[in-house]
């Protein structure tokens, strides 16, 4: 976990510590190993929802219904998703299928189709087993619990090692607050299993335009920063429901309350894409890019990552090689104009290259540092996202600064992702 | 070596391959290796020169250098070219070095330092061995010869495997003109030693513009068209000389020459590129992307490179995967506005998707067809760039058509770039 801030605290619970919301997630028999493979997630009442999806040109149905949906009416009462399949490239069929989830869900849950939304991750190409899927939504109705998010964050799982889940609470005008989060991992995606979903659910009063332009930003700050290998999906979909439940008054604009709302919903998406980073397919070390000195937050963003991108950088991490000469080429193709002589890289507190020239530096100490790096992936061993490979980049004196994550680039990244036939 | 087209022939000889030109290489202690690392190549009259370079921010001394001498007039006699260090994030001593380069080439040369091109490849931000970088440049001149072009393309090698030359002879109103080339490996480029560079030259008399704007546009389609691991280097030039000793009639605007010439030097690039491309870091195998029916050759392209430098697709490939779902989201994520029911995918022979919907297809045969494709490096065996595995890849009816080239992501290519340390 990560140390508790002044504006806020971390709290149990994930997608079920904001107040009114319900999850539950079983095995429908959807993934040939039997695992977990459908989540539901349910507010008592409508709550407000805004969503962000992969920019791809190649869409998922679930993707598309989901557009559809949010672009007549921005609330929601539930979420349903299913992991095996991933429902793409599955043509009208598809369609027919992200239709009767939806029809399905909203009949067990009594209310109307147009208030579920649909998410599937898993393998393109394959259309989703309906029959097991319609069959055990009433179960999963019927396990709905307000202790149920670990069971839902599970059963989102493709290849990742671990579940992802987040949640914090702060206080506007004395009364709590709460944002929840899980997600499951991308990036480095698994063979056609290429999906990056995260749901979140907040209890606060907030106008539709004012929470979709909050998570707009925060997605721009923390999912949107995360790079495992470049490839973007066809079903990446983030999306965020506020029920109101929290009874605190409406925020409705800019001011002190919608501030700190979304100062609380960005943390809660960085936290949950460092999180997705860390569990990249190989991965043995969560990286952390800070760029700063650019005219634009956009520019330091781009910069950033385009650092955690470069497979050159991610390889000599992997062989915890302090080589600043590939952070520097990877700056400089960005695509943002820099000024080569402003340029300062660190590594950890190790200064590599100052005012665009290399500086002598501890090489050895350097090396120890990328080590104790490593993530401890030991059954047991404790999450942690403390620990992350800091690469620091100043390229001027502007104000813009933004930060990217990713992870190495590792032999089981390449075993992973080789070694699957279709 | 391709076969020939009806419009050119293929000959030996490389860059000597024109009329007029000479070229030469040698060990100067440059590389702690001993292997050689200093090449020139001289035209015994100026030439018309044109040039590209990387659209790197972060870009070595050589680079400034060529940028500088033909803006103010496009012309040179020679090209004096390093590998070792890359004089690259070197500030002023790097410039001063540079420098240095150019005017002890043109006293040797008995020409004027503005006649002078320099390029460097090797470890960034380490300073050129001047002294015995200097020391060499009287033998490596006397040692210049019309068949000097092999030991040059030795000379520029970094952690290639292979030299990369090629030389074409086409007729223009009954005369030859020639076009030859030489080159070095980029893209899956080795720790530090990031750079692609080719040197080409042509016998033609062609004007400046006209020269630049057909070497751009080759450029475009070959050189900018390879990706191993999507970084681009700080030192990537391509540098063309014509120095019109095929006494064929000046070509200074559009015509049938002008096409004949700018079609043999665009092959001639392509050519080189992929045998850069054959040659990536670990590289198993060739890949040839063909991307037709989007509205513009430069969508295509665009989505040729996005294939082509997908880490997913390159890994599948390794693992002789037709795994279709990778190239459609590859392809969906290019930036180009699709319509996904218009996708088709094909892997050599083999229909995997049609009108966006996955086919029915040999599993085993594609699995074959791609061992098949596989690179043959024991010692001895024949260079060919005849059996890359070739997608291709319809998105529409439009006119648009584009190629790109890259190789696959082995188990070496992370094994090149994490085991080397600075």
């Amino acid at each position: 976990m990560e140390q508790d801030n002044a504006q806020w605290q971390v709290i149990p619970g994930g997608v079920t510590a904001p107040k009114g919301f319900m999850a539950a997630g079983l095995s429908a028999g959807l993934k040939a190993s039997g695992a977990p493979d459908l989540a539901l997630i349910v507010s008592e009442n409508d709550a407000i929802a805004a969503a962000v999806y992969t920019q791809s040109q190649v869409r998922a149905a679930c993707v598309d219904y989901c557009k559809q949906q949010l672009d007549e009416q921005a609330s929601a009462r539930a979420i349903l998703c299913n992991s095996g399949q991933a429902n793409a490239c599955t043509g009208q069929q598809g369609w027919e299928d992200a239709v009767t989830m939806a029809t399905t869900a909203a009949q067990v849950l009594a209310t109307n189709s147009s208030e579920i939304l649909i998410a599937s991750t898993g393998v393109i190409g394959q259309r989703i087993k309906m029959d097991p899927l319609v069959a055990h939504i009433p179960q999963l109705a019927a396990q709905l619990s307000d202790q149920g998010s670990d069971a839902a964050a599970q059963a989102i799982l493709t290849t990742d090692l671990v579940t992802k889940s987040y949640a914090l609470e702060t206080n506007v005008d004395g009364r709590p607050i709460r944002i929840g989060g899980i997600a499951k991992g991308s990036g480095m995606i698994h063979p056609n299993m290429a999906t990056m979903l995260s749901f979140i659910t907040c209890d606060a009063a907030v106008s539709p335009t004012l929470w979709q332009a909050m998570l707009s930003r925060a997605v721009d700050q923390s999912f949107n920063q995360i790079t495992v290998d470049g490839d973007t999906s066809t079903n990446d979909t983030v999306i965020a429901l506020t029920n109101g439940q929290s009874r605190t008054a409406a925020i409705t604009g800019p001011g002190p309350a919608a501030d700190q709302l979304e100062a609380m919903l960005t943390e809660v998406c960085i936290y949950l894409a460092k999180s997705i980073a860390r569990d990249g397919e190989g991965a043995t070390c969560l990286i952390e890019v800070n760029v700063s000195g650019s005219s634009t937050a956009a520019d330091a963003r781009k910069i950033a990552r385009t650092i955690a991108s470069s497979s050159l950088v991610k390889s000599a991490i992997f062989g915890r090689d302090p080589n600043w000469g590939r952070i520097a080429g990877a700056a400089g193709r960005a695509g943002v104009t820099l000024d080569q002589s402003n340029i300062m890289i660190k590594l950890g507190s190790f200064i590599l290259l100052d005012h665009g020239q290399p500086q002598p530096f501890d090489h050895q100490g350097a090396h120890a540092y990328l080590k104790a790096c490593a993530i401890d992936h030991k059954p047991g061993a404790t999450e942690s996202l403390a620990n992350p490979v800091r690469i620091t980049v100043a390229v001027g004196e502007g104000p813009g600064k933004g930060q990217a994550w990713g992870c190495d680039l590792s032999y089981d990244y390449v075993k992973i992702n080789a070694e699957y036939t279709t």
